[in-house]
């Protein structure tokens, strides 16, 4: 099989340093080019951090996109560059990976437009970890048989807000499938306000956050007898490169905008 | 809705009378007889611990078919008497609902070719705890994504195999989608024998004893940088009345012969 | 060794039928007698539920601990009835185990002046669940090490208060070592109200309330790059029970009033 | 109070640099000097990793305990340099607190003699994560309670021995309050061998294996009714330096020999 020849955008941002690992450590993929605001017309391996990984590095896009032979752009920078560097892609012929939580509804339509008249598949997604997709994705599966859900999510207390953009994730996936149901007994009584957790829809959240951990949640589903506890752990960064893997095998496959690992996953 | 008029075989036994207080307290279910080799012509409620229950008692099976209005059976007892059960019901026009794990390929094919037909529906399932049946169905899942993967089942210490059939089951199901792998590093070493649990195609099963416990189950699917965990306690057995509930309601649904719940979930 | 004999009050209640089998089922404990309002003078053997289990019922007292031969009397049942059945005991030269939160100080300081004088050991116990106590203690030992502390208690959901009796005296004994501090980030905020729990002292306490779900409490230490998790799970009143034959091991070795099982336990 | 001066051995080694920064960042620590075998005469700050952290580099053992004023020796490098480094320490009348699992029983000894003559603290310690040794401590608590114990310890697929160190070092410490039991059904069978884990004095215990784990294991103890879980996770080598930071602060206040650091934890 012939490898995916893949330009990765940002390399020296932390997430970017990640995906040109994984470039260089997959099998079937190849690294054909970097996309840095810095750097332009060296080779990534004079690059400190970066010894033995040879690349081309580009500043200027059209340059970029024109000279090098690619197939897959990922980009897991920020939404403004991801936009423009996903447009400019699928102009030339490639196909991008995108991670950002940011893209309007407006730039998600031109996106489609733009896939759609390229014929290139193109994939946006909040989320790479593929564990907390398939979490996500059970807890809406399991929510048809179970009605009494309550979501703990646990994080380091650097954390700024509670809950997390996961947990109100999962409980609006739940909610798709699940009849609003007022949980607890009626008569239920806080001694201490704020026991009871965050109500959404009936369901609770309760947000931990410790020292020491990093990024964990646990949705549990309660019937009469028995539990359902679906858990996801996230102990470093890496586990997004898996998924960006898989979004990157996926996106030759197809030829629209797919926005969301959830929908690559059967 | 009309309700549906249920017949509940072996009332006096655990499980019977779980399932005859499910029919009681459940709305549209209705309890039309109960099928018990004693007590004939009794009225359930004369027996102890079925105190304002109300249904006629049978002991000859073509005595109740044949006199009573009912559109399902629940056979919560042995292989042996489901098996006859099952069939006569069908013939009977009734669709049976049978909890069991000893029917055997001749036997489920006999029923097979009786409900085709009878054109009426019939299910057979040797576990009614839907949050096992969600575990092990995205257990199943998430191997497509995850290939490395240990289950750890917990029970009571009065249990007598090891591992349960609930592990080798859920391992079987993984074994489907998941290449064989031999998982660990492969200078693994046991410094004390059985420490790394059994192999089952390169998976790894532990099975936990210890008094107290009741019957658990998880399974822990790892990859870099990140841990998913698929988690089923129960508690006791009213945990199978909510997939006898469900089943009573599909097998109204359907003409086919179905086995397995997780057949009927979607 | 001679067996310790004993006087249980209130067979009839749960609390009561429990121990009266924790008492039959020990080998080095003998059931003398059973003080029940009603059925003065039968054996208890002619009771329904206690075939073969024999020992005389008395309805009064004084007649009970007059003509009883026994070291000890377990009184499970109310605070007003243990009370009164404690002072009795210790008059007449029995021990009493009582399993009460209801005694207010006075109670408790009249039975010191009692054991004093008749240099009897007594032992009151609000929680007689070895494993919730061993919790508390480790919890307490634990805090002076780590000062970020969470506490999840999960209970079905029929439970009225959140958060549990017992996740309040948890926080309470940890408050004793522990310097109040607020935890998470300082600038830390709720998008959704409740999310981070119940604050205590800057500890913070969420309740989980489910249908399955039976007693369960887990505290949790973080420290950088580490997490200390300490969990009980009770899964049914049978919990108790070791506790108490704890207590009556140890009630004979002693000659004082003893209040919470965490005190006999080293 | 006056800062407590420390020199800390091997900067450049992946647990020297975490001490460093632990001195560094800690209000009553200072750095008084770093041992290292090369770069001797520079300042740490100009060594690449270290900016902005000030402290004499030496060499030599003798000509850095001579000339530098520190109370406290830190040395997580190898046992053999570890020995030499203690001793030498204290014939200068330095505190030594050394991290090692590798000490032989001569060893010990030496330097028990030496604190004694020199009256002066030393810490030798196996492990350094405060979390794990509050676990072992109460799991040995607990099990005079419990008599059925079952250990799970989970670890990345990079480590080569099963059970852990840790697991076994815990069972040991049971076992020194805990008479033999073997547990489980007497009649139970493995129908796939290793299920029921590895048996130590009758207590099993399960070891997992799968990528994205660091380091984790739950200690479980059941008796009728109810489970305790002590659980501890380590997610990166962070977790250690607490415990350094209490060693150094406890071997100020001892004249003598200390192993373990769970014998300074009350």
């Amino acid at each position: 099989m012939d490898k995916i020849k893949i330009i990765v955008a940002g390399p020296r941002g932390r997430m970017g340093l990640e995906a040109v690992k994984l470039v260089h450590n997959t099998e079937n993929f190849e690294l054909a080019a970097v996309l840095d605001r810095k750097n332009n017309g060296m080779n990534l391996s004079e690059i400190g951090g970066f010894e033995g990984i040879h690349a081309p590095v580009y500043s200027d896009l059209d340059e970029c996109f024109s000279s090098v032979d690619a197939q897959v752009l990922i980009d897991l920078t920020t939404p403004e560059v991801g936009m423009v560097h996903a447009e400019k892609a699928l102009e030339y012929g490639i196909r991008p990976v995108v991670g950002t939580t940011g893209f309007s509804k407006e730039d998600l339509e031109r996106l489609d437009s733009l896939t759609a008249e390229k014929e290139l598949g193109c994939i946006i997604a909040p989320n790479f970890a593929i564990g907390a997709i398939l979490m996500m994705k059970f807890s809406q599966m399991a929510a048809k048989y179970f009605e009494d859900i309550e979501v703990i999510e646990m994080h380091h207390d650097q954390k700024l807000d509670a809950p997390s953009g996961t947990a109100v994730k999962t409980a609006q996936l739940i909610s798709e499938v699940r009849e609003d149901k007022i949980q607890g007994h009626p008569s239920e009584k806080e001694t201490l306000p704020g026991a009871r957790g965050a109500d959404m829809n009936g369901m609770r959240i309760h947000s931990v956050r410790l020292p020491g951990l990093v990024a964990h949640q646990q949705v549990m589903f309660g019937m009469e007898g028995q539990l359902l506890t679906i858990r996801h752990d996230s102990f470093n960064r890496a586990s997004f490169m898996s998924g960006v893997k898989l979004a990157v095998e996926e996106v030759m496959k197809i030829d629209v905008l797919v926005y969301g690992l959830e929908n690559v996953i059967e």
